[in-house]
């Protein structure tokens, strides 16, 4: 495995590799890996003759009280186990070298931006849609994969590849979890023990949803009150949002019918949790 | 040559050029063709193994209450044009192929697109951004020709290229102009013969300016002053803006020195044109 830090010299040999004809599967993180990422590699692994990953704390996707000093990194050990999978090429940019002085440009998708997480985090999207435009001209990528933890993400994405003509293929994997239920997250790694107990609820209100549906439940209202029920019994849990939408488009839903996304953020003290399931409505 | 219409189909045939390790040149415009534009198309020819020329009156560059639907077209007498310079693929794509229904994606680049033009169009260069970035996307381009004549555009684009990676080279080429001075664009078509004698105040305004700066005059607000007095000779000219600004990041300059540019947009009727001249002030 080579360890590429120059944007330049990146993008120099992955254009050796297109001339090749070769397959490029790229996995962009923020590192701090755990399984879900290591999932997301192994599947573009599948998918491709070389694989890239990308580990870089994007600052423009932090607000300005957000986590991004307190983001956890440790690149060492994120090497060994990015190795371990069979990468080809790790992308570790300097942040100076990714948004010199004088950066100016930026990538924005309208509407579903501003819903769910973008609604908490305003300029979340625009910072994330930018950094991958711009890890994908470097990459050129024929297939990225995403976790469908950052469910919002993977739909934001693609919209951008649709409307300015990539020509990558977005693959949204499956959400890793550990054995209570708690999706894997590099946040998690912030949550005191006490907290650790109470985290699992997510998910509860999740399956919870879930079941209610099978139960015959068709009224949101009335699923997402019994969702911020079952929440408000832990009483470290600080409710974000609590959301039913439609999993394409992500707006609310009034009729619950189709792919229908229940999504929730979560505050247990300083660090928010997100979560959601998608559930195929009769 | 070759005519594509579909986007698809023109980003498959690009991938399959860059596979072969072929330079692609390629030079978009929104057609209507002068010489001014056959002159960037010798340039990318000259440059690259293959050469793509888009047309496309791209709506997302127009103000609300511009001329898009007025502006000239004449598909058929450009594709003669572009045939004989020896284009080998005359991208033609349909508005509703790059602009589909939903779409939401732009991209922008900050500071520069708020001055000169963009003070005046201040959503012009986000659609001028925006759909380059498509372009860009779907031919692969090593190189892109633009005019001069649209300077702040060549700024504007060459700030996106090297923000976003693309690792395209942008070419700006010098304007071509009638004999008089004129500088060619599809919009002179709109002019009367009676404006058609008076726009060659523009090229004339920008000339003393350089005068001035031959024979010593360092004060900004002095030649302004002149190429004002000149251009209300004409009894047609309604100054839209005069400006004398750097030539990189096109702030305005208090002192001159270095690459000085002088750029201006005057209205005749409904016509808006504009011109430039960069002066090398020591």
């Amino acid at each position: 495995m080579k360890i590429i830090r120059s944007p330049k010299l990146m993008q120099k040999i992955c254009r050796e590799i297109k001339q090749k004809g070769k397959i490029i599967g790229f996995v962009p993180t923020m590192g701090y890996l755990h399984q879900g990422h290591l999932n997301l590699m192994r599947i573009a692994k599948k998918k491709s003759d070389v694989l890239v990953v990308s580990i870089f704390v994007n600052p423009s996707q932090f607000g300005p009280k957000e986590d991004f000093q307190r983001y956890p990194r440790d690149l060492e050990r994120d090497k060994r186990l990015v190795e371990k999978i069979g990468c080809d090429f790790l992308f570790c940019p300097k942040i100076k070298d990714m948004y010199p002085f004088g950066y100016k440009t930026y990538v924005e998708v309208c509407d579903l931006t501003k819903v769910l997480e973008g609604a908490s985090r305003p300029s979340h999207f625009k910072g994330v849609t930018t950094v991958v435009a711009k890890l994908f001209n470097i990459v050129q990528p024929d297939i990225a994969v995403f976790g469908q933890k950052d469910f919002q993400q993977a739909v934001v994405l693609k919209k951008m590849v649709d409307d300015l003509n990539y020509g990558i293929k977005i693959i949204a994997a499956p959400t890793v979890r550990e054995k209570n239920g708690l999706a894997l997250s590099s946040r998690n790694l912030y949550l005191s023990s006490e907290q650790r107990e109470q985290v699992k609820v997510l998910y509860q209100a999740l399956l919870l949803a879930k079941e209610m549906i099978k139960k015959g439940e068709r009224n949101p209202s009335k699923i997402i009150s019994k969702m911020r029920e079952l929440i408000n019994k832990q009483p470290l849990a600080d409710i974000d949002y609590i959301s039913i939408t439609d999993a394409k488009i992500l707006e609310p839903l009034k009729k619950l019918k189709g792919e229908v996304l229940f999504s929730l953020a979560i505050r247990f003290g300083k660090t928010r949790l997100i979560d959601n399931i998608k559930v195929k409505v009769s």
